[in-house]
């Protein structure tokens, strides 16, 4: 129970190990996740901080869908994705057996593991004839039991989406677009009845309360066009979550906001501000944002320039957008590449908001240097670097660009 | 001589080329040019405005280094240039028969083409046995004579460095690290002169004046490094490059100012703004800016989130940073991803500076729609997201991330 811990002035086994690899004041730290601007997600050797103070984080999914349902592809994927160096995986299956898949990741995977109890009542209603709108509210509950009974270390609820939010979204140009969002507002269309993750919110708070499992709040309304960005919609389910958040402090469960989506670049910044204003600090998870929509094969890049803004203007945890996303499952490599992209964005974000620029000098200096083994040391992901050298390499000490010309030998 | 006649509210037919292009009103555009704040590059067909009220604008670098010195590979990258949708190339060849290369680019480019005179005068000085200090005066304003007589549409040269700034940048991490920049560095500490291009900066003027190449003032002295970036030797040749611009107005020769380089994500826009103040709004063509500089390998995705940056706070030009930068010669392949990064990062930038979201708009309804081709006809590069649908496509008609699960389909 971190934040009670922290309460207490407590720093548990898993927050000291925070501190040390964020090379923070443990004092700090227990002081941002007693107030909820940060939490600690993960158990044991997994611990990892996501909030004040602390490096920007960055999430990659994967999942079975109902075309590609191979448990072996997942873990693949899963092994590209911390080879990249991602922080936290998400497993996001809606194809074959989910549950299994969940408990597959949560055994494999080296990092903090989060997942979307909604997908498994949707998924296993369909395996007993029940399409969404047949689901009761205990199969929305059951599921989310049966994923932090399997384990996971943090759990994405779509707690925020109100009867109100769905109906403003009917209005926009690509409705609503998160995949737990739409199960919600069908089954809330269909059954004039309201959101039970919202209507129950305290028995969910109850269920999570027992435990270190951090509370994700998923973003149904957020925007899948530009034309839908910063919306009401959108708006009206960020001051829902605010209400939210509040509720967990009192009870004590470690919570997270989830965000953006589509959005253009300049307002960025603005819905970073606005979260952080409604939601009382806490942690800002945030998809993308992609900063255009007509990237498709190209929308990492596209979320690691979002990434940049939102994250240097506040957020603390980006979701990796793969090169395939809208078109495609993605493959080990396009994971490999999203989560890259996203460290980028990170990593540029961190420079701004916690000023440490040494790794960044130590490779400017190598460069100057020209030594080449230690900047791929330094480098975030040295792969593709090594393979250039090795393939294209100059005859002299130099880079191939410019051979006897390079400038770091002439001055 | 498109200045000239812009004064004279003359619409030359490439300045009603570019109007009809962009969209834009041809006396607006005339205002613009007239007053320097946008120029209009290159020749009949190949007629393209930067500047004030225009798309942003992207080049790519060509041209053979010494280690790999093959026109062929040259002309292909060209083609892949062209192919991912650059708006101009320039040919930096520092190895090989240079001239002989840059009439092929010239003649073979259906865009307009940009070079780097000084590295003729240094590798044609080289192949008589002559070092950088050995050249003359002359032989730097023959190389310039050489290019403009090639044919190119604009040229580079690097006016702003002065003794003051050269020795201004010796106390940094990387110091000098544009090669054109490198050379005159070189040349005026072994001859203890001024940089002729800037002592005789009118000559320079002289030959331009009767032509309508335009003058892209390089920026010797852009930071190599994030520890580099905003210090006294950039603002020392920023100020310059403001001082000459006023000349080039006065001569009416159109003029662009070059900027970044290395630079924190937040700098990025007080430097936009800087150049715009003290540049009279001379258009801005901006390296990268490369936000972090660990992204070895991966430094096209740096540069189109500086570039965005850049870009949306008034930058008018990115030059494409490829994923071999710092590394190696790029392939063919490097300068296409390379083009598509900067292009993303200038239609986000575009939204935010025109906002004119037609296109994005359009994309995310064929999204609703799951129209597929009418998605691949809206990409800004539609290419790997065929393959991504052709290769890994969904039984059904959404796309297989979430197949029958899909939320256009089910709200």
């Amino acid at each position: 129970m971190q934040v009670l811990e922290a309460r207490k002035g407590i720093a548990t086994p898993e927050l000291k190990a925070v501190a040390k690899a964020e090379g923070v004041d443990a004092r700090k730290l227990i002081a941002s996740v007693a107030a909820g601007r940060a939490v600690v997600v993960g158990k044991r050797g997994k611990a990892l901080g996501i909030g004040e103070g602390l490096r920007t984080k960055v999430n990659a999914n994967l999942g079975m869908s109902p075309d590609f349902a191979s448990p072996g592809d997942e873990i693949e994927k899963l092994r590209a994705a911390v080879r990249a160096g991602t922080d936290t995986v998400m497993d996001l299956s809606i194809g074959g057996d989910v549950l299994r898949m969940l408990k597959l990741v949560v055994k494999e995977s080296p990092v903090p593991v989060g997942s979307v109890p909604i997908y498994t009542a949707v998924v296993e209603g369909k395996k007993h004839g029940r399409g969404v709108a047949d689901l009761t509210e205990d199969d929305f509950f059951n599921a989310v039991e049966s994923h932090l009974k399997a384990g996971v270390d943090f759990v994405t609820v779509h707690t925020a989406i109100t009867r109100k939010g769905a109906e403003l979204a009917r209005k926009r140009t690509l409705r609503v677009v998160s995949r737990g969002g739409c199960f919600l507002a069908a089954w809330m269309r269909k059954n004039g009845r309201e959101n039970p993750y919202y209507s129950q919110f305290d028995y969910l708070l109850e269920m999570l309360a027992g435990r270190d499992a951090v509370l994700s709040m998923g973003d149904a309304l957020r925007p899948g066009s530009l034309a839908d960005a910063d919306d009401r919609a959108q708006r009206l389910e960020l001051a829902v979550q605010g209400r939210l958040v509040k509720k967990c402090f009192a009870k004590g469960v470690q919570v997270i906001c989830e965000g953006p989506g589509h959005m253009r670049f300049d307002q960025i910044g603005a819905n970073i501000r606005l979260q952080k204003r409604l939601c009382g600090n806490a942690p800002y998870y945030v998809l993308g944002p992609l900063v255009t929509d007509i990237a498709v094969g190209y929308d990492h890049i596209s979320g690691a320039i979002g990434g940049t803004a939102a994250a240097a203007a506040g957020a603390d945890f980006l979701c990796v957008v793969t090169p395939s996303e809208h078109v495609a499952l993605p493959t080990p490599e396009d994971v490999f590449e999203g989560v890259v992209a996203s460290r980028i964005a990170a990593h540029a974000a961190d420079l701004v908001k916690l000023g440490d620029g040494a790794r960044d000098l130590g490779m400017s200096r190598a460069r100057g240097d020209l030594d080449w083994e230690r900047q791929f040391g330094l480098a975030l992901q040295p792969d593709r670097a090594k393979r250039y050298r090795k393939e294209r390499g100059s005859k002299s000490k130099a880079c191939s660009m410019c051979g006897e010309y390079c400038a770091y030998k002439m001055v």
